[in-house]
């Protein structure tokens, strides 16, 4: 799964991991693999630079984590081109970090840290090139990757109407139905209607957080940010702890638009960070989607304005799905697996064989008869359809043509 | 402002008039001029012919109106390529067809018959080809022609919303305050809004009739098509008496599609006559547009699926306006009259003489200073605008920069 981009970075890190050894500020982290030397340093790094920077993000890619890492800390040249002024703040801020604190932190919620190369990183947030999120802090269970190859964000007014939360929330539930993921802020408005819909019919929702994934904004949201949590996942690029600001919200929207095949704006007013969300996804090559509303409405404006433009038109999640749908590069084809079935999981493979051959099953029964957690089967099916295994067909699961004979599979045979 | 088109219909009628002496039902007509004549045959053939019938619209390319009017009264050879029975049913229809007493009803009403060839015929139906109405009836004071320069098309549902009729009758406004006329099909629902919103902003409307100018349909609109024919403009390709049928409703779409810069619909069903007429306008090379609504509204369905293909969304009278004026081939641009003022008429002219050098002033103070009836004021405002000479600015009126000078136009000067 490393890409070739990471490729550099590996090499950067063990090449440099040496000349560690005389600082005893880093005690103990020589004695990692490169790899481990690699993610504490992204996971420093992510405490120190702010999200989308990408005069730094040019640094991390030239000089590997590990080297960027330790010239922030004082030792060695700073990085080539880099103003005084910036690496002097970025150094002070630097002095106070421990990595292995914050790793602590998010492994005591359950957390983890996913870097550039790990089997989990979402790769289509390398088309953000520079301004690629060092890392991403992850709450709850499932895959992140695997979520988000299947996936379409729902963004839009916090100040929404009725009828604004009432479309979001059908259509997070449509797009649940329908096996997709939906992708939101976790904001008021049409961001909580969004997981809240998704959450109720049983899907797969992903909360991207201007703040550390401990740290819940806004408050009103506390209820929901943990159901998601332990439901669906949450996700961000600052360390456990950190707090939101005016930017963080706007690089925030950047990472929205790279991990979904595409955005759906539900209401928003001219000038709002939903349309600027949209118009992200359409530069960086995703489908930008508007569901119009009542012209008497200052909520509409801003969805209107994008339907004149760059958007396409939709008012269903079939119409979203049948767009999305439709590009094929991403997830594989729902017509069977492109993994062995060998390489699965020992729960997922249980859950497979929970499975009738034929016809379709509601995910309580696989999860009693496969005897796993029903938040943990939900999670995992939605795993297994994104890799080809099953489909969901609205509340209920079935076994792709395919699956039997993948990595011969096989069940109750001879 | 005869059209190239229209040539050989003169040609044909002079050339066959004097055959027409022998025939006792057409007596007097080879008394009048050819193009009385042409105009006889022209009034004589729309109670024959079914509006849209362009294989007669053929017939009437290549004979001229006279002769086809004779053939069709079984003198001479029946129209090269006419199917028996449909010459059988067409020849029946004629015998009791008298245009001289539906031309005395119009004129009874009010009204008149207007021809292609004639000053106040819109050249655009002419992009209709051979489907192109025979004649208009017309009932109203204004001229058709300069109505037409500036109009734009609102449709929809019969059984709209309280949001779509709203909407309709803002647009109706709006469009009138820019200047713009409103034509619709003084159908209950949308269209009646469309033209109410219009009427109210002392704006000009024309009412497209799949009957005659005298026969109202829907019976509710009687008062409604009353105030149409007083302030605005009642046409119809039928002769007076004639009665609606569903085919007719189709056909009558054509020409509002036509006649109009561009038709916007405001609320429509799947499969609703609307997009039909929206549909036939983007054929036609005028504008497509559509306002949206609710998602949850059956009636934006069609709306939305027209604004996901060939139509632009709409919000606004200015966006309307900002669409379909953009084109300046048909309207003289907003910068002074294309016409002498020597040419205008005595009505015209006083009119021209009560507007201030500067400033824009009320209808009404133009009415009474130039001792004029309001409604003709209005009317004649509307046509002065379409030629150039003056401007709306929501509910006044001013003078172009350039209508002094055309024609030497002085007021109070040496």
């Amino acid at each position: 799964m490393t890409s070739l981009e990471d490729a550099p970075d590996r090499e950067g890190a063990s090449s440099h991991l040496p000349a560690r050894q005389d600082r005893g500020s880093t005690e103990g982290r020589e004695a990692r693999p490169a790899p481990e030397a690699d993610r504490l340093a992204r996971a420093a790094l992510t405490r120190v630079l702010e999200p989308g920077d990408d005069v730094a993000g040019a640094w991390l890619r030239r000089m590997g984590p590990v080297a960027l890492w330790r010239s922030l800390l004082g030792d060695g040249d700073p990085p080539e081109g880099a103003g005084e002024a910036k690496i002097a703040g970025l150094r002070l801020r630097a002095e106070a970090v421990s990595p292995e604190a914050d790793l602590d932190a998010a492994t005591a919620l359950g957390g983890r840290f996913v870097c550039p190369g790990d089997e989990e990183w979402p790769q289509q947030l390398d088309d953000l090139g520079d301004a690629r999120p060092v890392g991403l802090w992850v709450r709850g269970r499932a895959n992140l990757r695997l979520w988000a190859l299947r996936s379409v964000a729902l963004v839009g007014a916090r100040a929404c109407t009725e009828y604004g939360a009432h479309v979001a929330g059908t259509l997070g539930a449509g797009l649940a139905e329908r096996g997709w993921s939906v992708v939101s802020g976790a904001a008021y408005g049409v961001d909580g209607a969004a997981h809240r819909g998704t959450l109720a019919a049983g899907g797969p929702t992903v909360a991207v957080l201007a703040s550390g994934v401990d740290h819940i904004y806004p408050s009103g949201h506390t209820e929901l940010i943990g159901r998601i949590a332990e439901q669906g996942l949450i996700i961000a690029e600052l360390p456990p702890g950190a707090h939101p600001t005016a930017s963080r919200f706007i690089q925030r929207n950047r990472v929205i638009a790279a991990l979904t095949r595409g955005t759906v704006v539900v209401e928003a007013a001219l000038r709002s960070g939903s349309l600027a969300t949209a118009r992200r996804a359409a530069e960086l090559g995703r489908f930008t989607m508007g569901v119009p509303g009542p012209v008497t409405s200052g909520l509409s404006a801003g969805v209107h304005q994008l339907l004149r433009g760059e958007a396409v038109l939709v008012a269903s999640a079939a119409e979203v799905v049948e767009l999305v749908g439709s590009i094929g590069d991403l997830a594989p084809a729902a017509r069977g697996p492109v993994l062995a079935r060998d390489l699965l999981d020992p729960v997922a493979t249980r859950l497979l064989e929970a499975l009738p051959l034929r016809g379709a099953i509601d995910a309580s029964k696989i999860a009693r008869d496969s005897g796993t957690a029903l938040e943990v089967t939900q999670a995992k099916l939605f795993e297994l359809q994104a890799l080809g295994f099953v489909q969901r067909c609205g509340t209920r699961w079935e076994l792709l043509p395919g699956a039997h004979s993948a990595g011969g599979y096989r069940r109750g045979g001879p």
